[in-house]
């Protein structure tokens, strides 16, 4: 092998995906030295979206400080990639959970802060900017952030303010012109993997709301109020449908929001990754994918990072192995048909998955390593 | 891939080695159809072991009458090996648990049927006998197989009499000098693969007598008969620490007798099968051989079926990939220094063992179909 490509997903709740390409690196590089292997660590939009994209490709790193949750300053940072032409920008560095430690009120908290972080990539020059929405505290619906980028909000005295979750059914007006102009020539997606829609007992306050503090009753009037920013939204941007649009729920309906307010595209995380990575310039000359997630299975293809690396390298002729977690499911003729050649599974007994836990990363080494030998066992078969 | 050798162990409780090699060769051929796929399923001495042997070599199954463990008539057989020179036995077929059903007695059950298909095995011209010792019904210490091949026993009046597991302390006198005219020049050996000393709490009576059906009472009066029984054989015998003898517990103190009173060799099971089927020379020209069983672990190592079959593949240099149960151990060092190339468990998820274990033959199928995708994956890699 001369050059292996590493783009799996993380193992939620036990390694992220940069710790899962660190061990199969070292795996590699035991029995392959000489081994070029580039690490692709999948990004899935939350914490950390912007140092797996700075580990995948050349760029900088730019701290900042901006407006923090409850409208405090924070310490926050974005990504230039690509010679400065595109930004990377993860909501949870300017609204992120662990900035609301202490005073988790998702009906208080603002997206500000992450609007501010795209119009500072707009004066560095980017003119493609992606945004990692996930892990949020916020329940606001987009508007700290289109706000942050010239959005005006008006309530029913004429008085603009800025909504947060709480006051989101005071909008009588809204005024986008200025934020397009703004946004203009500016292509702005949301690498969204979720599929919430804005309200609703499926919708972002039911779902999310109560992991960001809030009780019962504060779940109930969040989700009226993101009821009646869809009917705003709908309203004042001339778009249907945003009530039922898939991933309007994500980050306390920041997905709405960019949709609505800022013509953001929807795009799942894997394809913004792979994209802005160009994967398919890297798999020129590769000889094998490694990828991998938490669990596999045959019915949810969609937006699955396995499934979207597969297709690419599939359509290069590169095998790809899978390393997963979980594959119980039995109809897996669909993965394999994308593109993925072998999946193997990190565990080695027969335990749940409370025992399983804490070895994860000791449990992935050894398969990866395993997987390697077979590797090398097969190069030197008779090949027929 | 042109020539594979499937030698796997049963896992114990799921799946026997037959089994395994069915699924193994299935998933082999559907992606190398033109392969040379051998069948080598490891017999464990139980039920069955006859069957193994004929699978894995050309050889003939000799049906006949003989005694059953209630000194009733049964159906047996044996196997004719090598053009007739070597037999393999099966102590079930005469005395195994499966012909107790109904009247669980191992205080009056006997070996005798054993015996007799030793004899007939001799009538037939072998001069190389291998019984497998497992899956007993019996407590008898081998003195009714013995009786069979002419060895003579007397209580204190001088009457001769066949000893079972209740009538033991009886023994006041043996002679084997006509079963050691008639194996005079005869290589006799049991295929043993457990520790368990004669007598004591790790007997044949504490341990497996109370699956034959024993209760506590009976229990202590077959220990005490055993320990009776190992002072008689070496009295009579002038062989010396029986009592204390790995395996001289198998199959209710059968290993004790074919040792002292017939001059048995106790091998490992894995050593027998290997040689008698001349694994060696299966190797030549062989590209990778599967083995595997249910449970690997870096400690025991001595008899292990996967460990025999790795130390002969890495003398002629072939890989060696364990498909296994489960591998939870960290010390796995030692058996890759055997020779076992990679192993691979069959676990897909994180459950417990309840729920793996009537999932068992489709994961086996499922990790094969991807070692072998992966191999073929790996036939195409820049070798490097």
């Amino acid at each position: 092998m001369e050059k292996v490509i590493l783009a799996p997903d993380s193992f939620k709740g036990t390694m992220s995906a940069t710790q899962i390409c660190a061990i199969m690196r070292e795996e590699i590089l035991a029995a392959y030295p000489e081994c070029r292997v580039l690490d692709v660590p999948v990004a899935d939009g939350g914490e950390g979206t912007v140092d797996s994209f700075l580990q995948a490709m050349k760029g900088e790193k730019i701290s900042l400080r901006v407006t923090g949750p409850f409208f405090d300053e924070v310490d926050a940072f974005f990504g230039l990639l690509g010679g400065g032409t595109t930004a990377v920008i993860e909501m949870a560095a300017a609204a992120g959970l662990p900035l609301a430690e202490g005073r988790k009120d998702p009906s208080a908290a603002t997206t500000y802060g992450v609007g501010q972080l795209v119009r500072f990539a707009l004066e560095r020059g980017a003119g493609d900017i992606l945004v990692g929405i996930g892990g949020s505290c916020t329940n606001d619906g987009g508007c700290g952030m289109a706000a942050a980028l010239g959005v005006k909000f008006f309530n029913r005295r004429g008085e603009s303010f800025i909504p947060v979750g709480g006051t989101l059914h005071e909008i009588a007006k809204i005024d986008c012109s200025r934020a397009r102009a703004l946004l203009s020539g500016v292509r702005l997606r949301a690498m969204c993997d979720v599929d919430n829609p804005l309200y609703g007992k499926h919708g972002a306050a039911h779902i999310f709301a109560p992991q960001k503090g809030a009780d019962e009753a504060m779940v109930r009037l969040l989700d009226e109020n993101l009821r009646a920013l869809g009917a705003s939204l709908e309203q004042w941007t001339g778009k249907s449908g945003i009530g039922r649009m898939p991933g309007a729920g994500a980050a306390g309906g920041l997905g709405a929001g960019m949709y609505a307010l800022l013509d953001a595209a929807l795009v799942p995380g894997i394809d913004a990754v792979l994209e802005t990575v160009r994967f398919d310039d890297l798999l020129d000359g590769c000889d094998l994918v490694f990828t991998g997630e938490g669990r596999i299975d045959g019915q949810s293809l969609r937006g699955k990072a396995v499934i979207g690396v597969a297709r690419r390298a599939k359509a290069k002729n590169i095998p790809v192995c899978a390393v997963v977690g979980d594959s119980l499911d039995a109809g897996l003729a669909p993965v394999y048909r994308e593109g993925i050649s072998a999946i193997f599974t990190t565990n080695r007994a027969a335990i749940p998955f409370s025992e399983a836990k804490p070895r994860a990363r000791e449990d992935l080494r050894y398969t990866m390593r395993n997987i390697v030998a077979l590797i090398r066992a097969a190069q030197s078969l008779t090949r027929s």
